[in-house]
């Protein structure tokens, strides 16, 4: 007898739903968006009608992505739509400004590949040893026997490339790889996303990092890097906060750290915290729920109200000290 | 009737072969060494001798990669072989000191994937759609019908991020990741090599980046990018001067630039300057033969006797500011 797993299930929903809504998290990232819009070309190109709900304009910084325009503000309600697709969202929290509306939406498939991953939806379809939400996205569309345009193939890849530093990240697979040559495959061109991905810096993002970087400290034997952006940087350089994005990987690429730290104040009164650790000694999603946030084991973040960059930090490095001093016996990393 | 192409000629002499020689290009990178060591871990594996020839110790940046330490600056006659491979060698000046000596070692197999590459071997398999050499040496060793060990994996891994900027480059496609996937189902570890070849910057590298970023100017409507580097700030910052190796690519990476220039006080008492541009529109390589260098249309660079930062700068300037200039019609970049 074979079990109806999540995943037939999700399948078995949207090939007999006509009209279909597509959310992601709040504040999206190319992971969320590329999985969202990459989900919504494959429906579309199986002829549902499919809503991309977000609920503000996403960073200009992804604006190159095929479809970025479809995404709407306008959230119809429960009875404009067979079935609900949550991609990405690690947690209930992440839907964000709609989460109570969007809870009652029925029937809610979550497709999420975050560690940690609370489950909040009625159907719940988590991996978390695949490198991307767009990575699941393509095994769905597979499942659906969908044809994979070049726009959702490059919507699957950049999320992909994203998510993954451009396949540094240690979620990259085999798997990953087979994928990107699949979607590759359909005629997206790797090095056009990744000057879309990379090479965007406007030159008040130069400034900004050039500033951020100038806050660099050591901590832990230089294992531990934190940097910090602060709301006076942003009003100097002109910069916006979506220019913070990916910062976090100049502390990382110390020879020295195991574990970055990036304290970012928020326009919002809230202070922001991303993590990134190298390798598996130092599981950051842990550190990330102490403060009530998640992630994954090398990538993860939180989100707190108000408080001095200076407090935050002593409190990330009272949790990250201890997991960073133990001697590295019989290794040279 | 079936012709018999260079690639088949290859496998059947070392099908035959005993005795090995495999040779790389002078001043090897990382798609030199990890195709070397990897052919050697993949000829040792079907039981053959292997002489790793190399006419200088590698560079410390790739001590990591297995095998490494097998390479040998001793170059055995030409009866000490049955035939020599030479990898990566886009004409046979590439072939550096041994140049002359090993012409005459038969047959010399060439192994290579650059445009443009001229024929100085016996027999010519050279690819110039493929993403590196590394990647070439993996269907040889599935034709020679090879176990890929672990080890040979990681170099010829190792061989293909290197050479593509880990999948960024334009030589990215398709066959690329499918290699990859290959590779990485060996037990290659994505993220422990990016660590290895991209997370090695030292802090006072980190710092320079930072003094160096603060010097950034925009000329022609933001369209030319100039950062300098002077030996105060190496000082200041105890950085040495191969620690500016890719900060061009910082000014590079802004949306509106369509040329970069770094400006390098160098130790000798010269200037060096380097000149990237992006797409068919400027070619740098005009630019830097003015000042009696050279290099490729998007990538060139020239040195000059002691001036001052600003002095050359407003020569350099006076060049490209007419090669940028005209209006981008129709055109958002």
């Amino acid at each position: 007898m074979k079990t109806t797993t999540p995943f037939d299930s999700i399948v078995a929903r949207l090939q007999t739903a006509q009209r279909v809504l597509l959310v992601t998290h709040a504040f999206p990232d190319g992971d969320a968006l590329g999985s969202q819009l990459g989900l919504g070309f494959i429906l579309e190109g199986l002829g549902k009608e499919v809503h991309l709900y977000a609920e503000a304009k996403a960073n200009y910084l992804y604006e190159f992505l095929p479809g970025i325009d479809k995404l709407s503000q306008n959230l119809p309600p429960p009875s404009a739509f067979d079935c609900v697709v949550a991609l990405d969202c690690g947690d209930r929290e992440r839907l964000g400004k709609a989460m109570a509306a969007l809870l009652t939406y029925k029937p809610l498939m979550v497709i999420d590949h975050h560690k940690g991953h609370e489950n909040f939806g009625d159907v719940e379809w988590v991996l978390d040893d695949r490198s991307s939400t767009g990575d699941m996205v393509y095994d769905l569309a597979i499942a659906l026997g969908a044809e994979i345009s070049q726009p959702a193939a490059y919507c699957l890849y950049t999320a992909i490339v994203t998510d993954t530093g451009s396949f540094k990240y240690s979620s990259t697979t085999a798997e990953t790889f087979r994928v990107a040559a699949a979607l590759v495959a359909k005629g997206v061109k790797p090095a056009e996303v990744a000057g879309k991905v990379f090479d965007n810096f406007t030159v008040s993002r130069l400034h900004l990092l050039q500033l951020v970087l100038a806050t660099l400290e050591l901590h832990g034997q230089a294992r531990i890097a934190v940097i910090h952006v602060t709301r006076e940087m942003l009003q100097q350089t002109g910069a916006c906060p979506g220019d913070t994005e990916s910062f976090i990987n100049y502390p990382r690429a110390l020879a020295s750290v195991k574990v970055a730290v990036f304290i970012k104040e928020a326009e919002d009164g809230m202070v922001g915290v991303s993590l990134r650790s190298k390798g598996s000694d130092c599981d950051v999603a842990e550190v990330a729920a102490t403060f009530g946030g998640g992630g994954h084991r090398n990538a993860a973040g939180f989100k707190i109200r108000e408080v001095a960059v200076a407090e935050i930090r002593g409190k990330v490095l009272a949790l990250l000290l201890p997991l960073v001093s133990e001697p590295v016996a019989g290794s040279k990393s």
